[in-house]
């Protein structure tokens, strides 16, 4: 995508083929800084610290990890077992994320059938398979949404479009377009007047940091918000769509996504504002029935919640935002159930929530 | 209340009697300073930059600043026009909140109806007794609101009770007790194991900075949570009860209370959580028919939502969370709907928020 006219994603293969490059996105807005990943372990902190995040973006990076496992083995120890110990490795560093150990399951499995000479050249190219297919499949997912923004315009007769996201589902989420934001940019480039409401998105903010950036980046009018206004913006009639992503999404049509995201659901239901969720197929999840039960939700440290990271002045920095004695919990994801959900956007085509169309779409991964 | 052993109020008239003393809230949880108001510029400015906010609070400022305008009132001015010319000014300072016309009105009446050489004393006597009638309901909603909280432990068998609440509706908001919190203080006080959900609440942080820093200073178990986790922790079983404050309430039951209050009662509504409304009868807008169309909304500073406010190593300091030309909306507000509303908690007893209900308990004021 566009970063002050380089043309630039998210994650790439470095010339030498032997180091993986990212951008390191704990730094986004303030500033744009390209880290080198040489290392399975390299991989896990880049995924646990969330240098690089969103579902899409987590599946490539640990796929990529599978190859680095296979670069970097000790010519005796490049079988079986070792390669399945580093790819648990590289899945447990998110468990949330169904992409991450589909990823990494997808290369692993390339590899283990692999010639021991051809083991490492198939890693790499089944990686970068990977990497396409979801840059496909973001494209995709931007031409089928498309549509539900037309329609809206049509409604408004012309008028201003309003989106409101959650997170950020955008290009920095994945390799190009994104998901919630594919059909954003396709509007945007199609000439449509457009405006999306961001969420801030605590604690991290990856709505403030990320989304408004890469909106912003691109020319896309947008407003930050915090996550205490999207209700009173529906109320308001000031939001047309709501578009979100997801970490992991049940068959059922049970959406884990940032924590956050069912409390806007729900004010979208209580004000008929349509709520619909993006992803590429990679995303479901076709083991799970009940989200609410059975998907697992990540607790992450309360420093994130009592210390907010932003620039004073010039200087990137953290300010303690509560008494320093005050505990705090930290849950990363909620579920929103598929009741509240009014479809699904793929790189197939537009769904409703429920199985049955879930698996009309997908008939291949029905049980 | 209690703080570090000292008994303090959040208001008091200075023993010279011609200066108010307020807390400086804007500088808590990491610094304790009082400030002296003694001038109607000095009340406006603390009621718009927040020195003191809170309902009840922002009431007893104002009438305390029709005081100060009957003191300061150059003697051949302290007439009729002037006098309501300066109370107009103050209830311009903040017009959702129904506490500071309250207030500010009530003040006026007395010392208009007063000789010229007792106008002073009757205003200083009249902002007097605002103050005691909040302690004394903010004391009664406590013993109201109480008996919720044991009906919860005994259908826990004396199990925690686990209270959600959003911004600060504490004694910080009022005088002492505090609204919201009141029941809260009444059930610690009395030996019930309870412990608060503290939302952030941004943009301003009341929860993490205010409420959190009171229950802390009062021995009250508490964790703060994003904005975006109480669904969740509803979801979860987490959440047996919650209670905020409100800025306005109409006649008829609809809550006007801190952004992201609705989103609150939508997520308690739909997991069955009792959801409660502490406040005196003060904050009753009889007039009001419809708050979600006629409550008007203040938009505050987008600086508010772009920059955090907080302590960097010693160092009070704020961070910019986003890129710096990215446009940010500030809406203070929302307005739940009386229909998710399960009951208010008033200085006269708890009622059903219907616009009969809230009649039976307060006939004098029915239209």
């Amino acid at each position: 995508m566009n970063v002050d006219g380089k043309n630039i994603r998210t994650i790439w293969l470095d010339k030498s083929a032997k180091i993986i490059k990212i951008i390191d996105q704990r730094k986004l807005p303030h500033r744009f800084v390209i880290a080198d990943l040489k290392t399975v372990d390299d991989v896990i902190t880049a995924i646990e610290d969330m240098y690089v995040r969103g579902a899409p973006l987590i599946g490539a990076t640990g796929a990529y990890g599978v190859f680095l496992a296979a670069l970097n083995a000790p010519h005796d120890r490049i079988g079986d077992d070792y390669m399945i110990g580093e790819a648990d490795r590289l899945k447990s560093a998110r468990p949330t994320a169904v992409n991450l150990a589909w990823g990494v399951d997808r290369v692993l499995a390339e590899t283990l059938a692999a010639r021991l000479s051809e083991k490492i050249s198939r890693a790499r190219r089944s990686a970068g398979d990977i990497v396409e297919l979801e840059v496909k499949n973001c494209r995709k997912i931007g031409e089928h949404g498309l549509p539900l923004i037309e329609q809206i315009r049509r409604n408004k007769n012309g008028g201003t479009v309003n989106v409101l996201t959650h997170c950020n589902a955008g290009w920095l989420a994945c390799i190009e377009y994104g998901t919630a934001t594919a059909p954003i940019y396709a509007a945007f480039d199609s000439g449509i007047d457009i405006h999306v409401w961001v969420d801030e998105t605590r604690p991290l903010n990856q709505g403030a940091r990320l989304t408004a950036w890469e909106l912003g980046k691109h020319g896309v009018k947008h407003t930050i918000i915090t996550d205490n206004a999207g209700g009173y913006l529906m109320q308001r009639g000031l939001v047309d769509l709501v578009i979100v992503g997801t970490d992991r999404t049940t068959a059922t049509g049970d959406v884990a996504n940032k924590i956050g995201t069912y409390l806007k659901a729900l004010a979208a239901q209580d004000n008929g504002v349509p709520f619909y969720v993006a992803l590429p197929s990679s995303t479901f999840d076709w083991e799970l029935k009940d989200g609410v039960r059975d998907i697992p939700i990540e607790q992450r440290a309360a420093e994130e919640v009592k210390y907010v990271w932003g620039l004073n002045r010039d200087t990137p920095a953290q300010v303690l935002i509560c008494p320093a004695d005050s505990p705090a919990a930290n849950f990363a994801f909620d579920v929103t159930p598929a009741r509240l959900v009014s479809g699904f956007i793929t790189e197939r085509g537009v769904c409703r929530a429920t199985p049955e169309d879930i698996r009309r779409l997908f008939p291949e991964n029905s049980n």
